[in-house]
This record gives C-alpha cells, structure tokens and sequence, in this order.
C-alpha cells in the first residue's frame, strides 16, 4: 500500500489553514495545530491529522465554538474548575493545564477539572506542558462510550486515557499516556481496514461473548477494559476507566457515562444529557514540593537508568521506559515527514477543495 | 478444610494486645488493629491478621520501630513530605494521609508523599479517610519487587496498588482499590497453597516464558502487570506500576523499584539502597472545591446508578461498582465474625505462647 510522507512544516502549514478557515485566531489555530499534529509525529495516526476533518464536521454540526472564552467558574488555591465554551479540545486543554501549571507554582499542586469541551487530541502533548515547568503533568479525558464495564453487554466509558509525564535529569522525561482498554479504539479501525482479527480479550460481542471479529464493534459489542475479562483483571481497567470518568466530568459538570457526545456528528446526541460537553481532568506538581528538584531528577536518571539496563527475555533487546517509542518516533517523522494513508490524504485533500486552500499533497 | 470464625471484636482484642506487646502505645496499636483488620473484614485475607505475625518479625528483626517520631520534612500549601520513622505503615499512612486532609481542607486539595514506612496494610482503609470529610481520597504504596516489566525477566517492580475512594450520596462510595498487576500476589498464595494452576497471564516463568505453575514465582519467575503480555496491554500495567513506585518512593526519598525493602526479614536487604524504607503516597481533594458537594454527590448517585443498571451478559445477575463486594463481605463478617485458615490461628497461637497472652483461638 502507497503511503505520503509529507514535510511536518506543510503539514502544519496546511492544517493551521484549515483552523483560521473554520474561525479560529491565528493563536488558536497555531495552538490546535501543534497539539493535532503531536499525535501525528508520536505516532498515534489515530489521533492526528487523521481526525481533522471530524473536527471540520463537528464546526458544520455547530457543536465546536471556533471562538470560545474560556473561563474559570470555581476555584481554590489548589484547584479550578474551566468551562471551555464548547472550545475545541485541542485549544481549552492547553488553557486549563496552564492554569494546573500556575496554581502549581503558586500553592505545590494544580488540579482542573474541565466542562463544554471536545475531544482533546492526545494527553501526552497536554501533560508534558508541564515537565518543562519541573512539574509532574496528569492529563485525563472522558470520550463516548465504547466501552463495557465487566459483566455489562452496555457501552458505558470511553477508552478514557490516563497520561502521567514525569520530568528527570540527563534522562527524557517519563510519559506513560494509556487507554484504560486492553487496545486502544485506533488499532480495531487498523484491522477493520487491513481486514485483520483482534486477539482474544480485546473485545466483546452484542451479547457480551469475547470475538476476534473487529466488525462486531458496528454490530452492538464492545471493547473491553484493560486486564479484558475478570480472570485478568477486568475490574480494574473498569475501575481505572471510571475514575477518568468521574474525575473529567462528575467533578465538572460535563457529560458522563453513556451521556458523553460523539465525536462524528452523525451519531445522534445521547438524551437527557446530565451535564455539558466533554470533560477532561489535569493536574501539575512541583517537583520542589516534595524534595530539591536535582535531588528528584537524580535519583529519576537512576530509576530511569535501573529499569532500561533490566534484563530481557529472548527476543527482546531492551526493556523500555514509558515515552521511549514515541519519542524515538518523533524524531524519526520530524526528519523522514509524516506517513499518510491514501485515505487520509484524500480526506484532506477534499477538505482543501472545500475551502479552495493549497495543500502539500500534489507527490 | 476446617475454617474457625472469630468474632471481629474478639480479633480486634487480641491483635491490639500483640500491638502492645511490641511496643506501640494505646493509641498507635488501636490505630494499627484498626487498619490491619480493616483486611480481614474487606476480604482481602492475604492484608489482615494473616501478616500479623510477619510484623512481629520486622519487630524482631529491628526494622520496626513501635514509637515512631512522624515529621514533617518538606511542605508546601497543598503538600508534604512524611518521615514515617521506621514506624509501621499501619500506623504511618494514617497520619499522613491526615496531613493530605488538612491541607485539602485549607487549599483544595493535600497530597503527601511517605518516606521510611513500612507495609501499610490495606490501601482502601486509608484512602476511605478522605470520604467522610466529602473528599476524594488517593492511597497508593511500593512494596518489594515481584513483577517484571514488559518485555524483562528481572523483578523490579512491588505488586503497587492505587485506591480512589470517592464519597455519593445516598449510594455507598466508590471504592476502586486495584494491584497493578493482573493478579495479587494474595492469589497466587492460594493457588500454592492449594495446588492449584495460574492462568495464563499472571506469571511467568525465570526466562520469562508464560507458566500456569503458581511455584515458579519461587524459583525466579515473576507476577506479570495489569494486561498480561505486550498484546492485552501488560505495558500499561508496567506503566501504572511505575507511576506508584516514583510517587511513592522518589518523591519521597524511600526506595524505589528492587530496592524496596521485603517484607519476610529473612530475605536479605537489597544492597546500595538509595533512600529510605519503603514509600506511600496519599491525595485528598475536597469535592467542593470544585463544585458544590450536593451537586457532586447528585451526579455521582446518577453514575453509580446508571452503572448498577447496566444490561448483564448472560450469567451475571448485576454489574459491580468497585467497592460493592468489599463493602458487602464487611457486613457479612461484622455479623458472622472472620474466617481463618487452620495455618493462620496456629501462627496467631503461637504469637499469643509467645507473648502468655490469652487468645480467642480455643473453639
């Protein structure tokens, strides 16, 4: 299969374009372009350019404010609630970690609980804002449901991500950013494509059987929670994909459970929405909190340095630290450009007619 | 197999006594019988009056101090650093987890890394603190190495448990409290125990093989993290793994990955250790300092609601909310007294010989 490998800058280039097109300012199509196009060059294709034009329909449907005023509506010293005016996720979720980021400068911690946002693109790119900051960063979303608790035939969570980014010395940073599911839903549209069958333990049927069959996700079955049944611990992904939920949008006032909207606007909205939009959940801790900020980084280079020396099974060359593959890949995509499916390419190629913009996919 | 029944109050007596007789005063040892039984009536036998007699070694080994001086190391508005002095963590996590309380009680939220502790137990007893004051309270501990990460034979990682507890309204709390592994080492006590098989996805063998023989564990094997193998996500239970032990241990200054301390005082202490006894690390965040509580805990009754409504797959009469079978076996227990195994009495027996204390044991 033929694939594009565009140059990131025209890649930005073009998807900014696309976000001043939809109504953005300059400083907000910039910021949802760096933080779109982070998933493109960490590698997780399903969450990057991949998904512009999703974000292009929901501005159609009327469900994205290109235009919001983001603002503060509770708070302590430690904490705040933001409600992100029907933003794009891509644009509130760096607003409400800057201010987990000042409120960490001011009393050690910052925790913002966000309500009336959409889909944020990746927590890696939110909570690593704050490890430049010496702070530890939490970035957490809510998403509709795909998901079923143990025993349950019911999609009730999303694969509601955790992401934990953790500043060291002379190491990368820590950046463990994880879907609360044993796959994330990215890798079920590979094999729906590619025609592939999932592993056991990925997902479930209508009636709550485990399959291999991708498709019975369109047919009413579910993906199942990290651990994917009870004997492997099921309940805890569950459990973990709950607290994301709770912690985004109980804690907020956004939309929870079964009621969290979809992100293509041909779903029909869930009734009796108990709250607004989508919610996300971050949070920043000075490192110089708890200890000296070399003595942390110290001893995180030796913990660091600990577990990347471990032994391995055969067949395995290292053992890896959270953060390693997409950052290698990273550096990768920003010298090689940005693999592109055909599908993709043609997706935002028909966004561009629309628009009568230029695009850098003419290879 | 005979199993004797202990009334609660006749174990919670006799276990404050051994408390005494180590050295802790009045108050400590009712604090730490609180907790340690906090176990046995939960259900989580392999914490409670099981481990009693292993503290008693730490006591005889010299690594437990029974009348810690607690302090204070390093703070800030919204956090702390805890010296737990050697004392036990039955006894440690308390306090710190009050030092989270109040310091969410002045800005929000409190968060409270623990240096120098030892096994705290249980970390549902602690976290379930927060819930009383309408807080969400976060319990988490390192604990010796028995789990290799993905892709490695070596043991680096402690079986490292998170707690959420969060507080509802006329539902009973959310009570999340999950190993990051696929499963407790607790279970694998059983299956050697009993003769029994693991299945696949719990252990692996000394080259890091997939094993359903629960006594590789003895012979250099390894538990496996929350996912089982790289293809159900083991990965992000390495990940989960991690975040306990660098919030614990290197925000602290205790040891962190195979320099945690073991708890059988007749394993060797691993050498260079680089920080001090074994790490916890607690978080409260006062719910109305996002949102007014009655609306919190409106919303969260709706959630657990809708979640405890949920269609079952065929052969589950109803969908769990974490926390419903703790809280349903506590009842249970408080009425029909604790379950022990035949080798446990002998073991508290002997503990009672010991010390010519009078016991409960004589059914």
């Amino acid at each position: 299969m033929s694939t594009f490998h565009i140059p990131y800058q025209s890649l930005k280039e073009f998807t900014k374009s696309i976000f001043l097109e939809i109504g953005c300012n300059h400083s907000d199509a910039e910021k949802a372009t760096l933080v779109l196009l982070s998933a493109d060059l960490r590698g997780i294709d399903s969450h990057g350019v991949a998904r512009l034009s999703g974000y292009v329909r929901l501005w159609d449907a009327k469900r994205v404010n290109p235009n919001p005023v983001m603002k503060i509506i509770h708070e302590t010293p430690s904490t705040a609630v933001v409600d992100g005016d029907q933003g794009l996720g891509l644009v509130v979720a760096p607003f409400a970690m800057q201010v987990a980021i000042e409120k960490a400068r001011n009393v050690g911690t910052g925790w913002v609980s966000v309500q009336n946002s959409n889909h944020f693109g990746i927590a890696a790119v939110h909570s690593m804002m704050a490890v430049n900051e010496d702070m530890i960063g939490i970035a957490m979303t809510n998403a509709s449901a795909l998901v079923a608790p143990t025993f349950s035939t019911e999609r009730l969570l999303g694969t509601n991500p955790i992401c934990v980014s953790i500043p060291a010395g002379v190491q990368p940073p820590f950046v463990a950013d994880l879907a609360t599911t044993t796959a994330a839903n990215g890798k079920l549209e590979i094999l729906q494509r590619n025609g592939g069958v999932a592993p056991l333990g990925w997902i479930q049927n209508k009636n709550g059987q485990p399959t291999t069959d991708p498709f019975e996700l369109k047919k009413g079955g579910a993906l199942l929670p990290l651990g994917g049944d009870r004997e492997h611990g099921s309940h805890k992904g569950y459990a973990l994909g709950a607290v994301v939920d709770i912690f985004s949008a109980v804690l907020s006032g956004a939309n929870y459970g079964p009621w969290v909207p979809p992100f293509p606007p041909y779903i029909p909205m869930p009734e009796n929405q108990p709250g607004k939009g989508i919610g996300h959940f971050f949070g920043a801790m000075r490192i110089d909190a708890f200890r000296p900020a070399e003595d942390f980084k110290k001893h995180m280079d030796a913990w660091i340095k600990r577990f990347r020396e471990a032994k391995t099974a055969d067949g395995y060359s290292n053992v890896l630290i959270p953060g390693d593959p997409e950052r290698e890949m990273e550096q990768e995509r920003l010298q090689a450009g940005i693999p592109l499916m055909p599908a993709v390419v043609d997706d935002l190629k028909s966004i561009a007619v629309r628009f009568d913009l230029s695009h850098p996919f003419n290879a």
